[in-house]
């Protein structure tokens, strides 16, 4: 199963140099699935050969602009392109009443139905689940309500041990049973047990997006294990104090998060516009974590 | 004196084929004049190597999103740059409201003052006027209150005859009053009047930008014998009835309107999604008016 992430935008506050405000696009066995929406999220899309058409599920962290303010604009080239089927929105409570005054006065009646739920930026809890996906908030600590979003893949049927199960003659019809993990209870008092024709799945990958937020070890907790950590990194670590006084991270301590909640990979984006490079910022956060690639635009990361 | 305007976006509706929504800058003597601001404006303003900072008037025809959606992103990026000199925004009364909702639930306190002036778009009025340019509201028929808008060079001072001021000796304190038509009385009761040693200043251009409406004679007055004409051209004439059905012109009917008017050149825009390369639009437009131009992005056009 496709589980992958695209990076649409990796800047900080301002674009610049190329670089666009906040955006991912999540592949998840073909259904896609948008974390933030900062401007121009929609000419990146185009940019990257993606289709709008085909996200049904977005998701905003915060209402700081460089998160969100590409929502209403792609929200109505949606419904200029014909969509009907209705979308998924998940996000801070006032974002609803801030597309609906756009929406009211440009007269824009949308075609098709948007369901908005509002997130609790005070209280992790499952805001989505599907057969691909279980989507968990974050709770980070940013100068305003913000959640990030851990995103659980389902776990899988067992799988089949063919050769064994056609050796054995074992009847197709009890295949999914024996997926499923269920004993088959023959008529003749016989039993065929799921555990000697199956093997368990994979284990179900994570990935964890924690958009804007400071070093805070009260979400290390939700984090851990995650076979990829998106961190913001907005500063080196020189820039320390201004970080904190901005509620963000340094690479440095991204490093060390990534440490801290042994994740797998780490991907660090979100960078201040005073980095016209960002070589500094990765070998900074590489030699505190190997496995760390910056989130560049355009680029996909298996999970 | 410059007078010159840079198109940054000609698309309608929705971005495509690298094509962003609606935004120009016009450069007035050094002054800057943002004209409509769709989504990405911001970034294609460091495309093209402008300064956002150096604008001080921003003009909104109406709040279809295709025309604004770019500006909160621009004001935000101004306060994160540093902005504390005041800002002028001219547009839809409502826009104020859309913009600090945003602002409030962003937690943003911008550093600069901005002042807003609500347009009327049913009244023709002047709205604007320094020592360079004055500014008059277009009225035009779209789908909901629209305008457009009407820059005009301020009547620069009349032109010195050097040599014969010089050579009748002349004091050159009194050449400020020539410049401004007014004759010199002096002691002994001679005049110099100002004909005989200056000459007309050249006529004030201007500079018409109808964004988006429907073919209707109402507006051409106002536009008569424009510099530069930019009337939005979404459509080939073959699409008639979609263009009355949606309030937009077609290029045909653009070259039309450039020639009852006496447009001394027509710059066309605005160009719908459909169109993957616009050659034939320029061409339909052109066989009606010969002096007609693409507003291609990035390019500046001389009023």
């Amino acid at each position: 199963m496709k589980f992958e992430v695209t990076i649409l935008g990796n800047a900080s506050a301002t674009p610049v140099y190329n670089r666009n405000p906040t955006a991912q696009l999540l592949n998840c066995n073909e259904r896609f699935y948008l974390i933030d929406c900062g401007e121009g999220t929609q000419q990146q899309l185009i940019k990257y050969g993606f289709k709008a058409a085909k996200i049904d599920y977005i998701f905003i962290s915060h209402l700081h602009g460089d998160h969100f303010f590409g929502l209403v604009g792609l929200l109505s080239s949606l419904h200029l392109n014909g969509r009907i089927k209705p979308l998924h929105i998940f996000g801070p409570p006032a974002l609803k009443e801030i597309l609906e005054l756009q929406f009211l006065h440009s007269d824009t009646h949308l075609r098709y139905p948007i369901n908005y739920y509002a997130t609790n930026a005070t209280k992790a809890e499952v805001i989505f689940k599907n057969n691909d996906i279980e989507v968990e908030t974050i709770i980070l600590n940013h100068r305003i309500p913000c959640t990030g979003f851990k995103f659980t893949e389902k776990k899988r049927l067992r799988k089949l041990v063919v050769d064994k199960l056609e050796k054995d003659a074992v009847p197709i019809a009890y295949y999914p049973m024996l997926k499923r993990s269920v004993n088959v209870d023959l008529p003749n008092g016989q039993q065929i047990k799921y555990l000697d024709y199956t093997t368990d799945s994979a284990k179900p990958k994570t990935y964890c997006y924690c958009s804007d937020t400071m070093y805070d070890e009260r979400y290390f907790d939700q984090i851990s294990n995650a076979d990829t950590l998106y961190h913001e990194a907005t500063f080196l670590h020189e820039m320390l104090e201004r970080a904190i006084e901005t509620h963000h991270t340094t690479a440095k301590q991204a490093a060390e998060i990534a440490t801290k909640v042994k994740a797998k990979k780490l991907l660090i984006g979100h960078f201040s516009s005073r980095y016209k490079t960002l070589e500094a910022l990765l070998e900074e956060a590489k030699s505190g974590f190997e496995h760390t690639q910056l989130a560049a635009e355009g680029k996909t990361f298996e999970i």
